[in-house]
């Protein structure tokens, strides 16, 4: 078995509206050292193990998980019980 | 300056819709190897360095990030230029 751990965000060109404004609530909150915030996506993905995975974690990233206009993807292959 | 990554999933015990629905759909696609899904929200926070920082990234996923009945955090400080 193994775990995907696929984080989503933003890209850099794209306005990033929510990241903005917990950015100002923790401001408000008087936590003043905070310079920016990005806010994202984050999936975990239990798989069987079989040749192909990594070939098809990128189809699914790109067709179901994220939108490849604005949003790039990362992800991590781990073992798991 | 330093780099919070921070990673909020749901509470095993809280049905987790997101999840299923994207699981449902990955095996609609064809990809019958997954097994499970879990959708959470993945922020990236850019502090000033401090001494007490970790005690206010607590306090800020507490009061902001979570919702602390239904959600869990983890989170990880690096180091950003």
């Amino acid at each position: 078995m193994k775990l995907v751990k696929v984080y989503v965000t933003l890209k850099p060109s794209v306005l990033d509206a929510q990241g903005e404004a917990i950015k100002s609530a923790i401001q408000t909150m008087d936590y003043d050292k905070v310079s920016a915030v990005h806010m994202g996506k984050y999936f975990e993905l239990n798989f069987e193990d079989y040749p192909d995975l990594e070939k098809d974690i990128d189809a699914i990233c790109d067709n179901l998980l994220t939108n490849p206009n604005i949003e790039t993807y990362r992800y991590e292959i781990l073992e798991a019980e």
